[in-house]
């Protein structure tokens, strides 16, 4: 399969940061190449990019896409409330079957919205997750969570199901990963995240957890270790380059000197850390500047109650803007960064810019929208400005999975009853 | 002409703040009838509702329509160096041909993302302005900005043309009310604050002022009057019901309480604050509690960068929350009358909630989009979920100004080239 995109207005993230007017040659699942005036003999679809701009597909480093299933229930009521008369109670009726539904729903909601990969957390159900990813054409980081400290779970039967489900779920697509999802600090004994990082490490796989979310979990850890979670993590080697790391958002100096010389990620959630009313606030300027790979994520469409990650930009940007009173704390090209290339890099893949050899992710956005017009030079700006309703096309591994405004592969209109009737009778069940 | 809209889930904004399914009879300008199986004989369209989501129009209440224009012009460069080298040289060069292709190209952006009707302040070209609202089918109170303190500029002058262009533009159009915009503290002096406010009592207009929007506005009218902004203007006659305060972000208890006591409307920019870096959040709970007519709004969108009310409604709520770490200091009933009927009411029309005898302005949204599924009981938490994609149809004043998507009075192409092509002449003028 062959795709010419002709005459596009393209932000390429590479090292340079180029903007550039022209074409992009697709062979296969890979970006063949970037110019002006490509031949368009022998290619098998050419796209008309004019009137467009195309940016790398923007990738979503933490997020629990089953849980859109519970979008909006019980809002309003105080958090441990919300928690332990709606969202446990339902997650606990929660099978498979329907983490598939919402896998199907939420992975439309971010491809329409700009996302081409999301790096996933959940406990149960990731192999029909991947079965959802692959069919929407979607590329995905897919975490199978553990946790051991509550009653009823212990280390052996948590390190067996991770070991089985790895297994089960490697191999079956190019586009879906699986990950090791430690759930966090105060779930997890010490045992087990070293046994789970081991693990990880064997196989070669990113290990994912929350770290630092609240200010509970750090005073907790504190009064039971001595050490903050960060230090805790880095005593016991769970902070590497394959560590991804999401909120973040009460941490020492030490602490963010601790991830940036490791070169971990940060998954950083501003909207759920608001909405959670966590108080924190992840000092993404001071990781990047500690050498950190700070990257963006919506968490669960519960905690937010969306997976658009073009607010989730705008949003954290505006936060650091807020945080330390100074409009330049983070300029718009670590904004881009984080969102694209940073991301790419904490899930291992070879994405988040428009260069050869690349994998072929990415968004083309409407340049004639009201919302985004007049486009002065710097069209990066648009962050602040656009919206889901923008997007008209997503290549996601060299393959249309939005064509204008179109999911392609599967068929949304089902999907929507089907998840929506599983939703439904899974909060009256 | 008379609309029939035919089993819509309503959100009402009535005083019980019902959900309803059912009809809504629109006759003329107004709601004729809310209710179920309304006849469809003797009217003149029929709209079907099912599978819409319909709530009052959405109410700006503070931008600077024309701004739209510079919309990322300069975007990264410091504060100061953007106003001094990009922004005021602009606004110097503008015409007020420009400002009417800011404000046509401003109000369809406005129109597409569920907002009914603006709350303007501009210096000038307030006529054209109103030919833009009135073509585009909009609603909008449009102040005529004054100021004196700067060199050049006088008070007799700035009254002169205050009631000159007063007498112009009132009576164009039953959509158009004009007001007076005195800009701000540091910028009049208290002669014009009283002239320009006595003048606005006799006329019966609303009084829209920039208020406490930074620490050194706030330093400064410390040193000079021993008064903090709300405590002057309180001191001069200047805060009642009719006084719209945008911003209010630096302010103590007794500020506070003295906008609450009067009923005065507080306009909430949280997007533009955060964007500015001028630290200060609105302590809306606070407005609130003391009575204060809180809305929400979102600035110029040169310094938002958007004009989107849905996502001024989701951050100005998560900035509570954050401000007080507490998820329920501001319910969402107040968040949606912040938004609607709390706006209307701040510009003193009839409209804000979907009741008989109310204007008909509001906003249709497709109930199917994924994004906003599955829909639990309360749909009014979708204003966490929704964005500008989601808006299907808009009516104002009785009349479609959006129908599936399309903008029904102006050629939206032709706005859009015209307002870019000014907009890049402006700044290379």
């Amino acid at each position: 399969m062959s795709i010419l995109i002709k005459g596009a207005r393209i932000i390429t993230q590479n090292a340079n940061r180029e903007m550039l007017k022209g074409d992009i040659l697709i062979e296969g699942n890979k970006i063949a190449a970037i110019g002006k005036e490509l031949p368009k003999e022998e290619v098998e679809e050419v796209l008309e990019g004019k009137g467009k701009l195309v940016f790398p597909g923007l990738v979503n480093t933490h997020t629990h896409v089953a849980m859109g299933l519970l979008r909006g229930y019980g809002e309003g009521l105080p958090l441990h409330r919300w928690l332990e008369e709606k969202i446990w109670p339902a997650e606990k009726k929660m099978t498979s079957e329907d983490v598939y539904w919402g896998t199907m729903l939420g992975t439309i909601e971010m491809i329409k919205s700009g996302t081409t990969c999301f790096n996933e957390m959940y406990m149960f159900g990731i192999k029909h997750m991947a079965d959802a990813v692959i069919e929407t054409g979607m590329r995905a980081v897919l975490g199978k969570g553990v946790y051991d400290t509550p009653k009823g779970r212990d280390k052996e039967s948590e390190m067996k199901e991770l070991k089985h489900k790895v297994e089960e779920v490697n191999g079956m697509n190019s586009r879906v990963q699986v990950a090791v999802a430690a759930h966090s600090v105060y779930t997890c004994s010490e045992e087990l995240l070293k046994d789970a990082k081991a693990f990880a490490n064997e196989e070669g796989l990113q290990f994912h957890m929350h770290v630092s979310e609240t200010r509970e979990e750090v005073f907790n850890l504190l009064k039971e270790k001595k050490m903050r979670p960060v230090e805790y993590l880095d005593s016991i080697g769970l902070v590497d380059e394959k560590s991804v790391f999401a909120h973040l958002g009460w941490v020492t100096k030490r602490e963010i000197s601790l991830v940036g010389k490791a070169g971990a990620t940060v998954a950083n959630c501003p909207v759920s850390n608001l909405k959670l009313a966590t108080g924190g606030i992840c000092p993404v300027a001071e990781f990047f500047d500690a050498g950190a790979n700070v990257t963006l994520a919506t968490d669960g469409a519960a905690s937010n109650n969306s997976l658009d990650m073009f607010e989730t930009m705008k949003f954290s940007h505006l936060l650091q803007t807020h945080k330390y009173w100074d409009p330049q704390k983070v300029d718009m090209d670590r904004l881009w960064d984080a969102a694209t290339i940073n991301g790419a890099k904490g899930m291992g893949i070879n994405a988040g810019s428009i260069e050869k050899g690349k994998l072929a992710d990415f968004v083309f956005v409407d340049a004639k929208a009201v919302n985004l017009a007049p486009l002065h030079s710097d069209w990066r700006s648009i962050i602040y400005s656009i919206n889901p309703g923008n997007v008209t096309d997503v290549i996601v591994d060299g393959k249309f999975v939005l064509k204008e405004g179109k999911i392609t592969l599967v068929d949304e209109e089902k999907v929507l009853e089907k998840a929506t009737e599983v939703a439904h009778d899974l909060v009256n069940r």
